[in-house]
């Protein structure tokens, strides 16, 4: 595109954070971003690519698109217990609609103000949609958690519901197919009933199918990043990380790094009313356990320090799942007895 | 793909440089990077994704895809006088393939040991060929070379030659094309006839095109960040910035930061012998002044300074071609007089 309005819609998107004279010297619009580093502090640096098709579906509305782009980063710097502070952001797009621009900016922006994150720069570049955040945050070094600190005994936690994107995701894309035939991507309003609800799965009896439907494709468009529990988690968890592949695929990572094994119970694991009604409570289990996106946080907590979670406010729902051992792995028990979900394809991995 | 063998792949590509305990606390592998930051100094962060057939045709080499989605970023930070620290990386690519990802990387890291970078995390994705590199870089503010320094009178130079980039790609595409037809993607032997040599362009009696092609392929494929000269010529020049889209499209930039006019002398713009040897003089000027990806620097420098320039090393090859005045947008000049470019649908702009 001409490089005049190139620059301007660099400027719309990305200079809406100009320098302010704080930590921010020089803002978006010279070849690079002047900051002023915390004293006293380290910096953490975390960079996750978005590619549209592959991590969100075709359609998926601008705004949740700008949101779950800056999320998954800082949903990053939340497991790491640090203060979020600068995001530089390239977008990728096959033409500049600068309905849908504005639509991701603003999506993005909300974000950032609530996290207090400033968009210091970006590159606007023509090509298949794409979104890459580098988030920046900061911590003193020994208050930083890591996926290496779990001890054998610890507990396995989890804030929040496991599965709720996996399966928001799923009723976004049958929307967004359904729409596709005839409209075109747009306003997604009809809604073919559940791929998940087979004969022989009970509905909820009051029938509130489309709210809970609602509720999970919001779960998925609208990832919350944890960062003021993973900051509270600093000096209690001994390992921390977010969910962002999936519980089966990213606790082994934990495990790895830390050089034990997990063990889950799949009775414990948090599935959300929305969850249960729309999806069963088994295939709610298999989601929780198989289903990615979540972005909520998962830790290690020694039995001495439980107590310590107990003061944390009740709304970040905190869920024990699991303990660690000494070993390889995950293990999953349902009842305290060895378990495979049915139908997962799953098989102990060690 | 299976989430061990992505792990392990990421491990090969961005676990070569592990934390160290100098100022890389924790690099690759956990949910962000740890840093220490530079004590007395300043962060400079800059952010640039390349896309396949937008940035570099389909069936570049490997390694050069590596180098150059690392020196683009390096280049903006040399561009503000910064010593270069970290960068981080992702990279989206539609099939894992060992031989390219190895090449890749081998691009990628032999540049960063040249600059002492270390690479501190990346994400590796699925989809269309994709690399994004955010830099990072240090510097003392006051030392910082910005776009919007520039005074009336000041001088306008650049670094090295410009143009051979833009006719590297043409002969690096034209390359592409004839070995995709029966061969695919591979080996860049035949060379076809350059597409600007047309009838009555003297070739060189000496008749060395095919040498004149090789370096200017090599000039795209394999730019030069020219961090030591952004550092020395902090002090000197009164604004600075890398030219990555063409002088034509870039120097406005600046100006317009500036809040002054420059004036180019086509008579002065550096043009290598290989291009002249390539294309002719007349197209030779066309693409130093529209030709883009050579990552040279451009920047100004008041009279009063440029003694200071000729204590420069002759290797940085630098040349006068023009001057700030009061005004805006930019003027060629030939031989003194308003000129536009032939062929190049160049009007000026302001």
């Amino acid at each position: 595109m001409p490089a005049e309005r190139e620059d301007r819609l660099i400027e719309t998107l990305f200079a809406r954070h100009s320098a302010d004279g704080d930590n921010v010297l020089i803002g978006p619009g010279d070849d690079a971003a002047l900051l002023r580093c915390p004293p006293e502090e380290q910096l953490l640096i975390t960079t996750d690519t978005l590619n549209e098709g592959v991590h969100f579906p075709a359609g998926t509305p601008a705004h949740s698109v700008g949101h779950r782009a800056l999320a998954v980063s800082l949903s990053d710097l939340a497991a790491m217990a640090a203060r979020p502070l600068w995001a530089v952001v390239t977008l990728s797009v096959p033409v500049a609609d600068e309905d849908w621009l504005g639509g991701f900016a603003e999506g993005l922006y909300a974000l950032a103000d609530v996290h207090g994150v400033r968009v210091v720069g970006g590159d606007f570049v023509r090509g298949p949609l794409s979104i890459t955040v580098t988030a920046h945050g900061s911590a003193r070094e020994e208050a930083v958690l890591r996926r290496d600190g779990a001890g054998a005994g610890d507990g396995i936690w989890v804030s929040g519901f496991l599965g709720d994107a996996a399966a928001g995701l799923e009723v976004l894309k049958q929307r967004l197919e359904v729409n596709s035939l005839p409209l075109g991507v747009g306003a997604l309003l009809p809604r073919p009933s559940s791929p998940f609800r087979r004969a022989g799965t009970p509905s909820d009896p009051e029938g509130h199918p489309e709210s809970s439907e609602e509720a999970l494709v919001h779960r998925f468009c609208y990832p919350q990043p944890r960062i003021e529990l993973g900051r509270r988690l600093s000096g209690i968890a001994t390992a921390c990380m977010d969910l962002s592949d999936g519980l089966l695929t990213d606790l082994p990572r934990l495990m790895r790094k830390s050089g034990l094994q997990g063990r889950v119970e799949a009775e414990n694991l948090p599935i959300s009313r929305a969850l249960r009604d729309f999806a069963g409570l088994d295939d709610s289990r298999r989601l929780a356990l198989a289903g990615g996106d979540d972005y909520e946080l998962c830790f290690a907590v020694p039995e001495g320090n439980e107590d310590r979670l107990k003061t944390l406010p009740d709304e970040l729902q905190l869920t024990r799942i699991g303990d660690v051992y000494v070993g390889e792995g995950l293990v999953l028990t349902r009842g305290g007895q060895p378990w495979e979900p049915p139908d997962s394809g799953f098989r102990h991995f060690s």
